[in-house]
């Protein structure tokens, strides 16, 4: 299911490990993170409840996302690309969101611009998990 | 376009006044903002040009994305919610994206509690938007 929503790569190496080297291979195709989210702490805080640790990061390239939302600002609805770092047997589960498949219910192809958006994040973020594959 | 994606509301107060209006009507459906993203502070820092303020709230309900995540990890790469706040003419205009179209491209169907997600969270976000409106 993930696999054709994501791009997956699995790391031999702990979250924060990942996330380190997640955040140097995205800052190589102009993408930075700027949100980060813990669901695992905050389903401890509000329900008390105990599940494995399941990071949801949003990440953005400033020059694609400048471009997209001054053409269509609903743009910003699907904004930021989302990354889910995730703890399993044999490490590290990355899963980069395709932007192609996440844009595609915003019905941006009247537009030029926008609809260059999805291509071009795709590929960088194709290109980010190649390196961490590497 | 975005009226299709997303619940708006006009309102004619400030920005910060419109997001703490929006908090209170979220709380009430057992939302949180998690995330906040001012995308014209990134654009002057990051590009150096000027926009005017545009602002990427992710929300959540907890009780809701537990119970989805739980069945399914591949939906935290549609989450949290998001809810853009933008300074217009007369106000300051609340877009909420609506989960269902969020969700579509996810292809969930096959699970009851995954596809329960979107219909649930897409009830109380209207709640949200009714609630702005009053």
């Amino acid at each position: 299911m993930s696999g054709r929503l994501s791009f997956q790569v699995v790391l031999p190496v702990s979250i924060d490990a990942s996330i380190e080297t997640l955040a140097a291979a995205l800052k190589e195709e102009g993408f930075g993170i700027l949100t980060r989210i813990d669901t695992h702490k905050i389903f401890k805080e509000k329900l008390d409840v105990d599940t494995r640790p399941f990071i949801i990061l949003g990440v953005c390239n400033p020059v694609l996302a400048h471009k997209a939302l001054s053409v269509n600002p609903s743009v910003g609805l699907f904004l930021p690309c989302k990354v889910t770092v995730e703890e399993v047997s044999d490490g590290t589960l990355i899963s980069i969101a395709d932007p192609e498949i996440i844009l595609s219910n915003g019905h941006f192809e009247e537009s030029e611009i926008v609809s260059e958006f999805g291509p071009e994040a795709r590929e960088r973020l194709l290109q980010v998990a190649e390196r961490l594959r590497e």
